[in-house]
């Protein structure tokens, strides 16, 4: 658990973290987030990430909180005070504190920014890829602007506890002409033939920092790559399938609606990814 | 402004109305409200709106924070403490408190209660309602639960600011087929040969309490009723249009993207059902 939180200027104790109850946030999910992972107490791709905040902000009209120097040196200041070697920092951009009307506030507005660390085992999330995930699939809910990361996140929340509820990690949103967009935290791959498969960017899904980072890990091992959509059926008959985040790196999917993915075990490409994602990471 | 909110068991001062960060009403949008008006020191309808706050709860999964009875005690003690005549009281519950995760918690949690109060000129929507509103036409991008009513309402927020920044007063959402959904805080009406059309209810809208009561005020009034979607090209060519809320009762729309309705004043029907809607609340 966090013991040190960020908060509008200050570093204060996690329980007493608070924000108030008008702000926009809170009330319309009229905010923008990011997640990083600390590894060896270093944060991982902080430029993308905070490249991605910037997009988010600007997707919806918030004037950027601070520059992305101050930010780097409040969250790194995070950090530190929670003695973080390994796990992630959340931190949430709001449009601010405002009485509440849906529209864009009339006055000028401080956006709200809030951050908070976790520590997590990677040892246990390396142990989990060696077992791979099973995912459930469910219609595709979310507001049309997945690309945004925002806390909008109902429908995650919902297809979330739906997955859980059936026995699975995760569901992966399914469109309406039945292609998989992705999961509920993470970007969905399938690889047959030795091909990687992911779909393309769009207002549709978020342009995962990880799925970025595979890419290029992928592009200089020298495989076969496609960015585009992929139905259900075809995921079910893929010869592998798994999911990028920055929480679970590369992550084994071996079943998808309890239906098994090639042997149902994690297959030798995902091995390859894990290792040099891994490799990556730490090298 | 509110001078006295109530937050999870304590009635503070409105500035000092603060909620955690790890509130899941903050970080996903796991939070369902109700607002209701107060007339005259009266709270309007508070049973149909505490009937659909259950609803929404339920439909999120979201354990009731307490009795109808205490909430409605509650709200009349916001409203008491805040010497609140005309105006409304906001009120928010949430899943709760927990450490971030998208799933449901595993451990069992408090929601939160949140209730602020707002002051309203019921005379100033008076007027408005003699003078009518320009709305704009957006594509639905909204979650696909409206009808539960949570604080998932970014789409919302961008559409309201696209109407206000393009003069208008609210925009109407139309989905694929161009059929209108319903306003961003709002039901949608249009009237053509005394017919009174509104969509019908389904998990695409939500189910306006003032829609509901309108409805059986104008089925008193004898009037012909139609719950039917409508497209934008059947709103622009009909004889009047308005919106129904709790805040803004029975507003008449008089141009749709620019385009007068009728002949772009307040119809003869829409001044009826205003005031026959102000003797059901006020009589």
């Amino acid at each position: 658990l966090s013991r040190i939180a960020y908060v509008n200027g200050s570093y204060v104790y996690h329980l007493g973290a608070m924000v108030h109850v008008e702000d926009r946030g809170y009330q319309f999910s009229d905010a923008v987030y990011e997640v990083v992972a600390v590894l060896n107490g270093k944060i991982l791709d902080l430029e993308p990430h905070l490249a991605r905040l910037g997009r988010s902000l600007a997707g919806l009209q918030i004037g950027s909180p601070m520059s992305n120097k101050a930010l780097s040196v409040v969250l790194n200041e995070v950090r530190r005070l929670n003695r973080l070697r390994n796990g992630i920092l959340y931190f949430q951009v709001s449009r601010g504190v405002a009485t509440r009307e849906h529209g864009f506030p009339n006055t000028e507005v401080k956006p709200s920014v809030v951050v908070t660390a976790k520590r997590l085992n990677f040892d246990a999330i390396k142990k989990k890829q060696q077992l791979g995930i099973n995912v459930i699939t469910t219609a595709e809910t979310r507001w049309a602007r997945p690309d945004i990361k925002s806390v909008c996140l109902l429908a995650n929340v919902l297809a979330k506890a739906k997955a859980n509820k059936n026995g699975a990690t995760d569901a992966w949103f399914v469109d309406n002409d039945g292609m998989v967009t992705e999961g509920t935290a993470n970007n969905a791959w399938i690889i047959k033939d030795n091909m990687l498969i992911t779909r393309e960017l769009s207002n549709d899904i978020l342009a995962g920092i990880t799925r970025h980072t595979l890419l290029s890990v992928a592009n200089d091992l020298g495989m076969k790559i496609c960015e585009r959509s992929f139905s259900v059926v075809e995921a079910k008959g893929a010869d592998e399938a798994f999911i990028t985040s920055t929480t679970n790196f590369v992550m084994p999917v071996v079943k998808i609606d309890e239906q098994k993915i090639g042997d149902g075990k994690v297959g030798q490409v995902c091995k390859k990814l894990i290792k040099f994602y891994w490799n990556y990471l730490e090298g």
